[in-house]
């Protein structure tokens, strides 16, 4: 060991004794005859005090020191003349006696300071520096508690941790697949799994009975924001199960997680049907953190000679607490934002309550105060309160629109605290969407998830009706988790597929691999699965997943760091029977 | 939940409860006016009685049960008038009142027994029926909980698990990569890692002083039996410190394992040189489960005209305690297995040491009584001992094929116990061996391996016989792990490349990413990685590493079950800009 202790553990009662340190040089103070380095590691500073009448040939050795020298240094712990509160080592230093440089560093291109003088560009291709930075190592301390406590958690309720490949078959009816060539079958291609569903859904067929895997998932997808090409799922099964059953299970996992990571104890769970976040929040992943639900004013508003609400298929409105303060260019900026082409509203009618009560709105010549008045109580508005509504001819994408509004109306008004933290579960989900592009439904989550027992004589009536028992966990308007109960019985698979317009014959094609498994004793079966970078995210309070990821990709799926991806030599591509197509010119 | 038990359970004190079960079915016993079914999950298993006269109806169902059929049961728990002593819940069984087919199933094409009746490439093809049995599922539990204990063991110690990215670049100097071509790229491809050598000596250099990770790696290497391409190791990394502080905590996790897993205390890890190591058992992962040393032989045997011997540069012989009744037949057999081309001996010779102390030998013509009474001592061969030696040109090659005859005498004598641990540290590898094929010095480890600090003068005079600071761990004569410390010092890293054969340009082609992060402050430091596959394969007393990987490929790559790789569309290539290259007929 070059150390005897680390650089956080020295306190007051450690005074007088000789001890080792190893780190890196953080800062150095140069006070006349004295300096000061605060020397780093995992663990904490420590300053380390160098004295020229004591030791003058080290106190010149120190002066020579830059920033990120590796040192190991031996010394005596003495209190501080001058104490600092904030380092849990503040109340000493060490009188160093050995200095011995372990290596040099050049100085580093970006200050490794919790608040940098770096780039996001330059941060990220040397990553290496970045992750000194106490504010990054600390997401992916998290991130180890984190993932540890859910192994502790799945271990005592019986679960077993089944590693799935990762070279595996190209799934159908998903994103995009990564592919790797295969060299000893040369012409085809492993695939990079999307999710373990269908190994998890197999081995409940083997009866493992309680599955899961901290897994990398991998997607070809074009990256959004916050989108990485491999990402990581905490993927769990369970056999013989009910919904509530795996409710019960990951709320206490989720409780568990909030009580052991940040000393949190979370109230019970809410359970809310996707019909009704959707009409009241426009979502199906409301940010409970604050109300501000939505309400419909469809009776309230029409009918009063406004041509753009009696045209209208919808009319909603959120009431913002106090916050009638706001100017009018605070509300034309509000304006702009639901009109930006990413939310597509048309315009936006606001309301005050002034304190005497009445209502002052920017469709007053429309409407008089007694409908405005009948329209404050409809919305439960107060003296103080802003009143603002939206309008559009599609109910459902109004209501997507009134959700971004009302999400940067919570964020305006500070209502979206990142220590605060409001989980529900979102359920009963349509088993089916229609979609536009392909003319038919859709498996709204995927073709296995079962529909409500309830539901099933639906299924020959009104299939879009037919509602799933699906369910997502969501934290703060981040959905963190979902997943379903599986179809177990054969003829139900059948019908669930006709639905979806396959015949017998594409079903097999396309799923038969787990059918046919299935024909050999399928238990009943549900699961979920969690992405563990959003759920330490949230966590952590970050705004990317991207800072609680060691070594992220940039958003061309590349990592600047690595050089990846790069160039493979010739015998690569001869060995794998592949080439590069040129594009003719 | 569709049971308030599993099939594990239930105990004498639980009789006259009522309780509900699920699993599958086992085996169906019909005598009479009773059935009895046995009913499987992943707990164990639990009797069902199904009796005519009390319930006729369910008695029919039963009757039309098959094996593998899904049920839940409800009835009462009943004392067992023929009780199995063999069978934790053998005091018990289920009268059955309610009878619920959850799902039919087909017959399995083999059946699901500890000894079953199905080939190894029917099980493979149908591995989520495998599985099921019993003794297969075993080793997936003891996986799970083995690297549930490696996580609380390095937890403990303070070691953070990181994730490190599985879409990497190609390394240089390893193993073929698996690449994985870009399509926000086109042309460029990813690799998938051999290992996270780089990625956690990156992050050592970021002061994240204790890593570790259960990570998957890959190589695409022809396939031997006991080799996947995609493998799970147990990598770790510590900075600021010594060789000795990596073998103190590493011995530390075994002993764990051993504890936690087998409830077995084992011994401090003996530790041998690797030369020692090859003298001796001509072999850097000796089976210590039984002695039969290696003794050389050349001053005794030499110069007493057998030509053979003569002309040898190595004569050894072990000597195989109470084997002297070998029979000429299975000398014979010992004789055609060290010719067999993979081992390559040319000859064997062998000596019995009779009841008198008189020995008979193969080679009595050459050599005076005398001369074999020497021999015999040299062995330290008692009366019924059989001594067997091999002699050749090449020391090294000769040791090789000794140490096979030596495992196989093992064998034989039934010294090589499953249930028995003998584990130790090889250490003291040497820096560098000789490729005839690139005639030039190759690291034995990896290039960026330090030397033992007392053998650095020997890199300017006689680099081959320059230890490393490397160490395997060994178990039965099965490397589970190894590594080394690495080089910190940039000049002493310039000169092991230049041993290596590299320019400094070519260096800083190859290495430089690497070489660069450590100009900016590298700690000492040094790791190693274990193979989990095979060290749960040894815990488990498995042959092959297959038995505890869920879901493995066969020799050719291929998982038969998953029919994997495949074919991939043509608007895949498109989009990846590749196509295969046909060859001209």
């Amino acid at each position: 060991m070059y150390r005897t202790v680390t650089c956080g553990e020295l306190r007051l009662s450690d005074a007088g004794k000789t001890v080792t340190l190893a780190g890196w040089v953080q800062r150095i103070r140069k006070m006349g005859g004295m300096t000061f380095i605060d020397l780093r590691d995992r663990y904490g500073l420590t300053q380390l005090a160098f004295n020229q009448q004591d030791n003058a040939d080290i106190f010149a050795e120190a002066n020579r020191l830059g920033r990120e020298y590796v040192l190991q240094v031996t010394g005596k712990v003495s209190e501080r003349y001058a104490k600092n509160p904030q380092m849990p080592t503040g109340d000493i230093e060490i009188m160093v006696d050995k200095l011995n440089v372990l290596n040099p560093a050049l100085t580093p291109p970006f200050t490794i300071e919790d608040e940098s003088d770096g780039g996001d560009d330059l941060r990220m291709k040397y990553r290496y520096l970045d992750l000194r930075r106490q504010c990054v190592r600390r997401n992916l301390e998290l991130r180890h508690k984190f993932a540890f406590e859910v192994r502790r958690y799945l271990d005592e309720h019986g679960f077993l941790e089944v590693e799935t490949p990762v070279l595996v078959n190209s799934t159908p009816e998903g994103a995009r697949d990564f592919v790797v060539p295969s060299r000893m079958n040369k012409g085809q291609f492993y695939a990079l799994p999307q999710s373990p569903q269908t190994l998890k859904q197999l081995l409940m067929v083997s009866g493992f009975d309680r599955y899961f895997q901290i897994v990398k998932c991998f997607r070809d997808e074009d990256l959004r924001a916050d989108r990485q090409p491999e990402f990581t799922q905490i993927d769990c099964e369970m056999s013989f199960v009910e919904q509530e059953d795996i409710l019960q299970m990951f709320e206490g996992m989720t409780r568990h997680l909030f009580k052991t990571l940040k000393g949190l104890d979370i109230p019970q769970l809410p359970r809310m049907t996707w019909a009704d976040a959707m009409k009241y929040y426009g979502s199906d992943k409301p940010d409970l953190r604050f109300e501000m639900r939505f309400v419909e004013l469809m009776d309230v508003l029409k009918g009063h000679v406004f041509s753009v609400f009696d045209n209208a298929a919808y009319i909603g409105g959120i009431c913002c607490k106090g916050a009638a303060h706001y100017t009018r260019k605070q509300i034309d900026a509000l304006t702009e934002f639901v009109k930006r082409p990413q939310i597509g509203a048309k315009g936006l009618v606001y309301a005050r309550v002034e304190q005497d009560g009445t209502v002052k709105s920017s469709v007053d010549k429309f409407y008089s105060q007694e409908v405005l008045q009948e329209m404050k109580k409809a919305m439960q508005a107060e003296a103080g309160d802003l009143i603002l509504i939206l309008s559009g001819d599609d109910a459902m994408r109004t209501r997507k629109q009134l959700c971004e509004l009302r999400l940067e109306m919570g964020s305006q008004l500070g209502l979206r605290d990142k220590n605060k933290f409001a989980c529900l579960w979102v359920i009963d989900f349509p088993m089916y969407e229609w979609s536009d592009e392909e003319q038919r439904l859709m498996a709204m989550h995927h073709p296995f998830t079962s529909p409500k027992p309830e539901d099933i004589p639906l299924l020959d009536t009104d299939p879009a009706a037919v509602r799933a028992n699906a369910y997502d966990m969501v934290i703060n308007g981040v959905e963190v988790g979902g997943g379903s109960i599986r179809i177990h019985d054969a003829k139900l698979q059948e019908k669930v597929f006709e639905i979806l317009g396959f015949t017998p014959e594409q079903a097999q094609t396309k799923f038969g691999f787990l059918m046919n498994a299935f024909k050999y004793g399928a238990p009943p079966h549900g699961g979920l699965a969690y992405g563990l970078d959003r759920f330490v995210s949230l966590f952590a309070g970050l705004d990317s997943i991207r800072d609680c990821i060691a070594f992220p990709k940039n958003n061309q799926g590349r990592d600047v760091m690595l050089g990846a991806p790069g160039i493979i030599d010739q015998v690569q591509f001869d060995e794998l029977g592949i080439q590069i197509v040129r594009n003719e010119e």
